[in-house]
């Protein structure tokens, strides 16, 4: 496997040779910021490695009470509660809702955190369609009893595709399911999308406050909307985070996940806490990778490139066959620019693609090298 | 919830107040030590907060993959897989094992995690009593058709009672059982018990090498033994670690854990490394932490408590009813001492315990004070 050698950003080195870099999720550059790092060390050398107990048992530290606070702002709730990987944040909400639905139906593109989630609830396990709210309906008419109560989950911004899940159409969907729920893995929308970065929900319109409640009966019409993210990528931390309602928030600390796992590393909480509220204090990062994202898929288009106009700045590039698209990869690297081609992912079918991620922190010109690379390859 | 606010250690600030401490894991005092949080910081200046990409998209770093070299080395394993979060050990060997098993069998007073690997597995689910080889017997007996093969999974060091798994007892029991494994969760054996610190298996005499394969089939007498472990309590890190055979761990490399997850964050990775570095070339830590614990123990015993001499540091304390206990948790915080009272939590029963943990860092004078405040309190 190839070794990284500097932190993720425009310039990355692997192998020993630094190549304008366009792969991963380090979408505004928030793992290198020096003041994300310092934080980073400065809590190490204040606080240790970790607490070295759970959160239930004296392991709150201030870096991770921090970063709750920060992230209940960044995303608009009351509260949040923070754990060492965001890979289990569809398992938390699954332990908290058992019980309460009769079957889950699963974007079948969805994340492997989420296909795992959804197994984890041992309810009868339904796949729908990528992002098809119709095959959704269509599902849920044809498995659901009347009165019976559904789980479903998807991805907000799917990693590989780069596509965005109908969110508000689902809410449609299950507007006529009493005791309903749509969890979303946001992991790519998060810091991202939205006005204020809230993420796919944001962008998509629905109402803020979100994760009031695993039911949503007793406040709102169906579903229960529940998000959950991670602070590894455009956050630029480590760990998974989930806003909501104070109330919420104090029923997911009754799952084992609160009293029965290590608090989150000490330099990765605070990493996560600065970069939360840089992103606050600077608003003008996000707008800069909107600005990229935009001038990358024009330029993409301009190419004959089937490129749509999303905020994602994730773009799969499907261009021939996987042995054409192995050699562009290759004939990049050589000049010196590095766009991952993944043989195989969820979604991805039997060429694979080409998976190009945009930065905040890319110039102009690194768009357009890119693009003139790209331009004499195709 | 209370809040620490220095790095545990046998000296602990806890909301504003320094504590003599026997809480929590930090067993070695690895987490807090120079050389540990120095290396967190050298690599975070060096590479970031993580690569931002998982290990399969250009995301190794080098801390990662000193972890695993470093890990296969302590362990005595050939090699060795490093992830994010030791909670997930379980779940990935359960993923690695699928179609491989045909029930699992837990023993009932197993970690949350380990509880939630076996629901995973989605194989039919039998607990057996705790620590019961006969009763692991009885159940495999009941349960079973001929040739069916049983995935039996249980902690080694359990993490309140500090009871250690009879583990040679349930291979002896597993030997007539064609293609079982017996997988252990050994989050506080490794670093701790065992002549060179491998943990439970060690410590029960288990021939090395561990982790060669999920089947025993083709290379030993069942059942195959798996063990896991985390970085974040002896080894005075963060994540999770298996070790095994080069073929084993390029098998686990196949599950959705390698491709799908982010890397383990930079700075916790590093940590990790030269935690392993230090405990390899000071052996003394480990012996320190032996001798603490027989000091304590047989000071325990002198007071007339019921303590047997295992060189677990969890010390399990049941002293009367939960009133007297938490009375007794009090009056030494008063003299400012913390003695963990735990209410509720795997086996303890109603009552709740006291859960002594002793450090390699604390002093002969330390454990005689803890011991002095105990006397006038009992």
């Amino acid at each position: 496997m190839p070794v990284m050698q500097s932190p993720p950003g425009p310039r990355t080195v692997i192998d020993g040779r630094e190549y304008l870099y366009f792969g991963g999720t380090a979408y505004l550059g928030l793992q290198r910021h020096p003041e994300v790092i310092r934080a980073a060390c400065e809590a190490a050398e204040r606080y240790g490695i970790g607490s070295a107990t759970s959160r239930t048992g004296y392991g709150d530290t201030p870096p991770t009470l921090d970063v709750e606070r920060q992230a209940a702002c960044f995303l608009g709730a009351e509260a949040a509660l923070y754990f060492a990987s965001g890979y289990q944040g569809g398992h938390i909400l699954v332990s908290a809702g058992r019980g309460l639905f009769d079957a889950v139906f699963v974007d079948e593109l969805s994340h492997y955190c989420v296909l795992e989630a959804a197994r984890l609830s041992g309810l009868p396990f339904f796949p729908f369609q990528h992002a098809d709210p119709e095959d959704l309906r269509a599902a849920l008419g044809a498995n659901l009893k009347p009165g019976q109560r559904p789980l479903v989950m998807s991805d907000g911004v799917f990693s590989a595709l780069g596509h965005i899940a109908p969110v508000a159409e689902y809410c449609r969907v299950l507007r006529h399911y009493a005791g309903a729920a749509l969890v979303i893995d946001d992991a790519h929308g998060i810091g991202v999308l939205g006005e204020h970065g809230r993420g796919t929900t944001e962008h998509s319109g629905m109402p803020d406050p979100i994760n009031l409640g695993l039911s949503a009966d007793e406040f709102s019409e169906p579903p229960a909307l529940l998000v959950y993210g991670t602070c590894s990528k455009a956050l630029g931390g480590f760990g998974g985070i989930i806003p909501g309602s104070q109330r919420f928030i104090a029923q997911l600390k009754q799952t084992h996940y609160y009293a029965g796992a290590s608090a989150p590393p000490v330099p990765a909480a605070a990493a996560t806490g600065r970069a939360l509220e840089i992103l606050q204090a600077d608003p003008a990062i996000r707008l800069r990778l909107h600005e990229n994202v935009r001038a990358a898929r024009a330029g993409l288009r301009r190419l004959g490139l089937t490129v749509d106009d999303s905020p994602v700045p994730i773009v799969c590039l499907r261009i021939g066959s996987a042995d054409r698209m192995r050699r562009i990869h290759e004939e990049l690297l050589d000049r010196g620019i590095l766009v991952p081609y993944m043989a195989a992912y969820s979604g991805l079918g039997p060429e694979g693609a080409l998976r190009l991620a945009v930065f905040a922190d890319h110039s102009g010109e690194m768009i357009e090298q890119l693009l003139d690379a790209l331009a004499r390859l195709l």
